[in-house]
């Protein structure tokens, strides 16, 4: 069975600075394994990719190593406004983390909220890393500013709600779900189950939640799957102080389409390819049509034993896949067979860049 | 000279449950004292008006005592949606206490702020207490449900910014400022200043927030001043827990009238007018054109000498004011003269009763 490569608009491939969890190289290599051709990579680096020149840094970085294509997501501050012009043209998206939960470029205040939305004067969305009520914020945000925004891995009901509303109102609202919050729920995060593998932002939620998602996949309310990849090793979580996060580019589509496979929520296969492939490349300007992926439709066990994610784990070792990766073709070059990644470093495109 | 009568959505007169602060005889007078004819009363009461028992029990005591027209403004809870529906006719608005500073009528969640802009399915509007980014999740929600809202106490230059936006893109949103927010700063605050006494949520602002606030009053981003007038004894002020308020029906007239007389920011007695009498009557509904006020145009010192409200003092004490209030007349009725309540007790309207 042959499907378009697949696209995800979030994903942490941790360099520069955290290259002990991945690097462009294997976080590549485990986009390929996993049917990814294109990925947009977070600004949240120990040095935050807040400004031009970290941004072009890490453009010169990845052309070296990366073997699919990569663009890239800037990080908004509070105050960084000023640099959007330069910017613009040279990533995917802005990316606004507003809460609590990630250091260095997390922000709370209004104003720092009204910099971003007046500021970001462009069709690209603006990446909303938010909970409650300040979703609805953002929704509103986007209304008086005329801007698209873009929730990522929404995870509540009540969220789905104004995401629902807010595309009835025909405002430009998109948002992503991330496989954990769909196969994996608060109880799997019980010390005794995944304890420290199981903790990610936003927290897995309950049963009622993942019913409103996977209806939201169904009937179109969600607009697409992206893994929000975050990879860290063993030895981080299992400190003290266990960072949010777990790998999901080699398990997302066995993940899914293996509910499509069993007819969970009436989700198709036609369905699956819309919210893997072709609505992330539409909603970010990512390419199309230039690639292919070859499946071998049969079950297998996910396993860390085969994974290329430098972590070397996944939150659902033991969960039956359906759809292993056979093939993978990137502008007519085979890049990926049967466990092996054939392209080279630096093959891939750093996209967005003039 | 002469003036319609005033008129304030947003007052707490205490009763039933803390009659020692004010009750609706004195915190009534004390309107009269101040030039107002008609007041919205907040549901914030030790028993909140959450309910329609609640309601009815505190109209029921308002008849007997009152000596201006009072209506009242209707508690949200997270749960309380469906009592929506009996209630609408019998108030003026809902108030929703979003933020952590109210006690028991106060929710933060997502959830009940969906059931309460999804559950009040009425032209009336829903009146919110919030601060920063929870004043943009309103707007979202007032967006995406066509609901009308009304910011109280709006206090900071950015929270007037969304306002300004909200209007230009044609949303229902309006905007009250309390006098305390535009002639006291954080520095009043201080311990050797007012201390407790200027002890309020929203908390006083700074330099920049007030200019912006005169700004919006003369150009009309502000709808309205409300006094939020919420008296408290003087013992609880100077406990070691002092409460949230002050009051304000007796002073907000002349302090205004003062910065008229002044010329500040270019604001026009007309424009004061509207301010304080016209637009509150207008977009809540209340009796227009049926009281009229006498303005002795002298200045004098604002003192808790002559107060009527029961706390018996003021944060403005030693300020001067202009424009003293001498005679209100209302309903043809002359209920108020130099400092002398005329109206009987229970002579005033309960508004929104059928």
């Amino acid at each position: 069975m042959r499907l378009p490569g697949l696209a995800d608009p979030h994903v942490h491939l941790r360099e520069p600075g955290s290259e002990e969890k991945e690097d462009f190289y294997t976080g590549t290599c485990a986009a390929l394994a996993g049917g990814f051709t294109a990925l947009l990579d977070m600004p949240n680096n120990p040095t935050p990719t807040v400004s031009a020149e970290a941004l072009a840094e890490k453009k010169r970085l990845a052309a070296a190593k990366i073997v699919c294509d990569v663009g890239f997501n800037f990080g908004a501050t509070p105050t960084n406004a000023p640099v959007y012009p330069a910017v613009i043209p040279e990533v995917a998206a802005l990316k606004a983390y507003l809460g609590e939960t990630h250091g260095p470029i997390v922000f709370g205040s209004l104003e720092g909220m009204l910099s971003v939305f007046q500021g970001w004067n462009s069709p690209k969305p603006i990446m909303i890393h938010a909970e409650g009520p300040i979703v609805a914020a953002t929704i509103g945000l986007a209304a008086l500013y005329d801007r698209r925004i873009h929730i990522c891995h929404l995870s509540k009901a009540d969220e789905l709600t104004l995401v629902r509303a807010a595309k009835e109102r025909g405002l430009k609202v998109t948002c992503e779900v991330a496989p954990h919050h769909l196969f994996l729920t608060r109880e799997d995060a019980a010390p005794e189950r995944l304890g420290p593998y199981g903790r990610m932002s936003p927290a897995l939620q309950t049963g009622r939640d993942i019913d409103e998602l996977w209806q939201g996949l169904a009937d179109g309310a969600v607009d697409m799957i992206a893994t929000d990849h975050a990879p860290h090793t063993r030895a981080e979580k299992e400190s003290s102080k266990p960072p949010f996060g777990v790998p999901g580019l080699e398990t997302a589509f066995p993940l899914l389409y293996r509910e499509v496979y069993r007819g969970k929520a009436g989700l198709t296969l036609d369905r699956l390819v819309e919210l893997m492939a072709i609505a992330p490349r539409r909603v970010f300007g990512l390419p199309q049509g230039d690639s292919e992926i070859e499946i071998d439709d049969t079950e297998f066990i996910i396993s860390s034993e085969n994974l290329h994610t430098k972590c070397g784990w996944t939150p659902f070792e033991g969960q039956t896949g359906r759809g292993r990766v056979r093939r993978v073709w990137l502008r007519g070059q085979l890049v990926f067979e049967d466990g092996r990644v054939l392209a080279s470093p630096g093959s891939g495109r750093v996209l967005f860049s003039a």
